[in-house]
């Protein structure tokens, strides 16, 4: 038995995000199954995240186990052959310790959410970025999140599907910036509370609208209820960046 | 009348390019259709340039008389409005004086080519980008891209069905960089010929990939045969940028 570590891209649209769900397209369901096709025997894949219907993954990391002894290009070869009918792709396969997990030992994850704030709709950039009308102030934005950096409470930024134990999480970067006619929000920490990222975003595009400002974001962040915060952004503007390890 | 000058964005996969072609989705087709809705009239769109099918445009630039005496802004926005279900969107429109012309008084264009160069097929990025498997040199593209700038006869780098009477352009910038992962050919000009920023990208290309050096484009240019160039790289890594004026 050899433990591999993958990372993989995938175009979210038409996937109802990472997690096996009986006969609904999936990531994991699609690795698995060309695993399968490869190994003629169930493999199970270990993603690193969990990414919602909708949501981009660039460099998504996960392992695996395979018994058969084929070369490591060999099995990312043919893996992506057997892919190439969906929008999954193994970007680098290699060979990790035997204890290595995926999941467990992500030291930090980053994500990155696109926003196109204009009044014309998106074109090209359709079902990739989250289209906000009105126009946002990016320096209030970035100037507000700080707020959120740090060891805190969550619980104001998770959906209320969230089955984590805790929702006190350390934020290690949160920064909002212009980029390419967009706006960009990037975050990154050792994990994310189920939505966080889009509750954070939701939240920081009512500060870049002028209804919110840096106070009434610390206000939310102390209330520690879901209710206060701003919408959960679409998923089809965020993106799982990468994960350290 | 007035005369108006628009901006506009389209993502091309969908459309026969920019010109009206009976019955086929094209960018002008929308545009006047939409037009007629609004006016009840039929009015003719001057594109600055005319993109190929599956070419996008960031910001296409085009003019048109109305002679309804609607305000910029309620144009725009009922233009948008009868676009909706396709994706073609007008960005910008504005009152130009009655002699402007959007491709006659076009001081510069500007184009961008985006490839993504790696072995794994792209997912998110899949029609927007031209999908190189092997590894390119962009240090050499970048040096060799020098030989084509300035005023020559392009012969070698227009498609053998371009109209214009003259082969001879000024070829102002030609960039090849990285950027995000992708690298990028930015190319500016007053005007191009037919295909011309594709064959130049089909034979950076070979360049890039070590079949040609600097001196082999500088024999391909010289031999004004369309030839001796490289491939016309494809149409949904193209990307019309923005005209001057």
């Amino acid at each position: 038995m050899t433990r591999y570590k993958i990372t993989i891209e995938y175009e979210g649209t038409g996937l109802h995000g990472w997690q096996r769900q009986d006969g609904l397209p999936t990531v994991q369901q699609h690795l698995e199954n060309a695993l399968l096709s490869l190994c003629k025997e169930r493999v199970e894949v270990f993603g690193a995240g969990r990414t919602d219907a909708g949501v981009h993954g660039l460099a998504m990391a996960a392992h695996m186990d395979i018994t058969k002894p084929y070369d490591a290009f060999e099995i990312q070869e043919a893996l992506n052959y057997y892919l190439k009918d969906h929008r999954v792709t193994i970007l680098t396969l290699e060979v990790v310790a035997d204890d290595f997990h995926a999941r467990f030992m992500a030291r930090q994850r980053h994500y990155r959410y696109r926003i196109l704030s204009r009044r014309a709709r998106p074109t090209v950039t359709r079902g990739y970025v989250w289209h906000v009308i009105r126009p946002l102030d990016v320096e209030a934005m970035q100037e507000a999140a700080q707020v959120l950096l740090g060891h805190h409470d969550f619980t104001s930024f998770r959906s209320v599907h969230c089955e984590s134990k805790s929702a006190v999480k350390t934020l290690d970067a949160l920064t909002v910036r212009r980029a390419d006619g967009e706006i960009l929000v990037e975050a990154s920490a050792r994990s994310f509370l189920y939505n966080q990222v889009r509750i954070m975003t939701g939240s920081l595009v009512k500060v870049g609208l002028g209804e919110w400002n840096r106070d009434d974001l610390q206000r939310v962040l102390d209330a520690k209820d879901r209710t206060q915060a701003g919408v959960t952004a679409p998923a089809e503007g965020l993106y799982f960046l990468r994960v350290d390890y």
